[in-house]
């Protein structure tokens, strides 16, 4: 095969692969996002760096009510994820941590336990139905989309798991920061709950709320 | 035009239509469930009434603790709405009546307000903000999938509103119910949401939860 | 539980939901226009009135030919819409009135009556069949995406109704209008169509339509 | 490297590769469909010929009324394109043929001219815009999803397109067969027309419709 | 009907379409890109011939050591297509001429072979079957998305095919490109693909890679 | 509140949430297989277990030639998976192991290292570039859906990655076992990837190809 037919070959090549373009779409979170995601990062300025992501390998910080820490890799962390359909978390557990309940509105989660022994569940909508677990080490989990759940850490020790999620936007909502940390006032939580008033000013206290 | 010029355009067209299928797949309720959907009513089965629902015409009934009815057009009562991602439900509130803070876990919500005056509001995930509006007459509201949200009757006289989702299954996790009308162990309920457990068996006394 | 302790779960929870975007995505209908919708204000220019749209509540101009009118309640109107995948209408059918043959190419629609009698009616592309059925205050009519349908006030008053589509942009292109108001040559038509050059030029005329 | 060895790996990337599923699903046209297409013959009884499809070979016949003939290959006539979200047609035009005015509910469609010279156009929604070309062999063009659109002859010699649809069920929607071949009143015809009687029921006679 | 009745008419059935957007969405290729697609170019400034593309009417340059061209219509090529989920490709084989193993990422494929005899192939990935087909003038063949294809001229002249795909950007992997015409270094194509040192040295010569 | 309010409120939000369905549809594997995944198991006969999997608890067999193996925990092994989006695989390797080049054809892919240390690549099809990384402990990586990709433990001792994939159905292209390990002729895997005869030979005998 002589140099001057490989560069033919080469150019056919080249520019037949020319028009593929999007085989990814690196999130550019300074610019505008959109219903499907963030605009692309130039693929002249993409590197690997943009595909690898580092902030899951440190335990998060415990130190704190909840005794647990959740650390994202979601699009916002981890831009190369944008547009794939894909994101993960990493929980830390403290002995007696929990992450209280909650809800992601735009992605199902799967979760494997890496360490310790977590309790997990989740509430159906169709007939309010608890499905709840306890998890080992290797156990993997799945979380259907926008349902309340929750994982607390029934073991001895601490506990740590993966979770990854079906959006690189999963969103989180918990519940009691919902109710409890922000100016929804005292009297909508109480009359859209039945919770008790002083309940309900406890944790506002707590969580910082007002209203 | 001759009669056998009509037959031969009429057979082309018969013909080069035939391939259409699936304009609509009207639910077979009585088969199989799929990720997308009830399997379709056989075409030469289906008539005009698969398309048509009269159960959103009547007022539900609102004689019960939340002076409130949901009355659903979802696919499982109006099957023609099978795959073409939308549903409808009517709101009843009677004067004090409340739909309680829920979510649907597979649709946002739009609602037009068509009698009385209605508080409604959500709160983000992103950063629990909350958005809330007193809605009257021919006011709409939209509530993003997956967000708790609730309605409350703010006027004096009876309220009503049409509500439709970008789903014709768009569920509907109710959070009193989800904590408190099953089998969820009370333990279980305080650890992932800080309320007291006076509060938790109170409510769970009222909702005919257990555990 | 210390002021302490309530901060450091409040930065907790704040930096874990920080995580969360796009819990919706509010149109800025200066931005650019994408395949999936336009891109999204930016959060803290968002407040509740971007959810809120009260276009609907007063009646359309019905003193015109079809005496009927659609105001529409779409996310041009209605940014809040944008992602979301839903939108509304507002029909209004005066004695007479009728909303003309047409599609919405991009989305299927669910009607409901809130006042009066509707004639309303489908038809299939698989066989041609016509759906058609009188319909009364409460009752719901589904129209599958991409298919000829029709309203007609079949009632002696005025007539009323609501429609919500399964698209925040579900397109509507009225048949007359794309037949006989514009520059669509007349010949063209005519070959397109079977309709007489004495039909088509009448049309034209009344429609506003040239060539 | 021993038969031993390559057993082994053998056995092991049967084993994983066996999780995947679902490269593809040929519909099983005489089990259920449901919104998302077919469900799928079993891999075993799959052969290549469920990917081969000869029915476009032929020429259609062009000996009626419109001079033209569309030959479908969608999924009920090649059901290996089941779930695939692609299929094709064959479009023959004699001379002075036509493909009448019509919609696809379901696909955009592109369409390449093999032979002669065929006018196209279709109708925007947004503002009643034509675009319309005449097009050489070679040319292709695209006809977004659910607007109206035609293909007439308007060379001398016949005319032969390969269209594509992406969808593998675009339906076909053709208006005059939707007006006049079937048993729509006419009355209705022509109130949600404003076609005139005459013209109405000439056509429902040509195509054999009734009412 | 009176010019003044036919004025009214217009103004409304022009308000009530404006609400239609997004029919289409031609890609502004100067804009930046999204998962879903490139920003859209303003309708005003859209004419017909963003709808229509010329480029597939001349046959490829073959004069390559694959004997073969491929000719693309994707979105970089036809910004028309932007956002509706379909694209083209032209095919040009001289005798002997083949279009190696590749994959498509991003679409599924479906071929029409318009001239000469075509031998062409895919591989399951669920057990490795291999799906082997000639193909004569007029027969077509479906890819499904992502798995291992070819072409190649099996007969004795040259041969001409049609390819659509279910994305305006499918994406094309060439394996020889992607294993040998890069900097992908011999050791590691050599341990992940268990091909010979001296195979892929020799390899990486004729198409220009290193290392 | 008494009893009997508490009864009417109980029924009230029973049959409110009575039409919520598919917050999930566990796949029933002996049921057909559908585009959208496999028909549902009732409700009723779903238990905790149909949401968790303990399969990826035990280290995969690494004695093997690749001294690799993969263990997936896809909707075949995993049905409450099904119609989820999301799946799970465990990769073990022992020192020197690796998962050779493959695709995924459905599905991206996000690796976490869990122990150990992975070099790890892709390559793009826009350009043929090849993004490479070693990967330690806690580092994740994103393989965008359908590029070639492999993983090769890089360090001393073994190494162990969880992998999540954007769908419940992945797919698994192994490129030596496509080309190798089926009867794939070996003059067509010469004629369209440019391998010797003699490699094509060497390998098929080590994978037990025949042809």
């Amino acid at each position: 095969m002589s140099i001057l037919q490989s560069l033919i070959l080469l150019s056919f090549l080249l520019s037949a692969s020319h028009a593929a373009v999007q085989d990814f779409c690196v999130g550019d979170l300074s610019g505008p996002d959109t219903p499907a995601g963030y605009t692309c990062k130039k693929v002249s300025a993409v590197t690997v760096d943009d595909f690898v992501f580092s902030g899951l390998g440190m335990a998060g910080n415990t130190s704190n009510l909840i005794k647990a820490a959740v650390t994202p890799a979601f699009v916002a962390q981890f831009p190369g994820l944008n547009g794939l359909g894909i994101s993960l978390a990493r929980l830390d557990l403290a002995t007696g941590g929990v992450i209280p309940l909650h809800t992601h509105p735009a992605a199902s989660e799967v979760l494997i336990v890496l360490q310790g022994t977590i309790c997990a569940g989740f509430i159906s909508s169709s007939a309010n139905n608890v499905y709840l677990k306890t998890l080992n080490k290797g156990d993997s989990m799945i979380f259907p989309q926008g349902l309340l759940h929750f994982q607390l850490n029934s073991g001895k020790g601490s506990a740590l798991a993966i979770v990854s999620f079906s959006s690189p936007s999963p969103g989180l909502q918990i519940l009691d920061f919902a109710l409890f940390a922000n100016n929804f006032p005292s009297e909508l939580v109480e009359a859209t709950t039945f919770l008790d008033d002083a309940q309900v000013k406890k944790l506002k206290g707590v969580l910082g709320g007002t209203g």
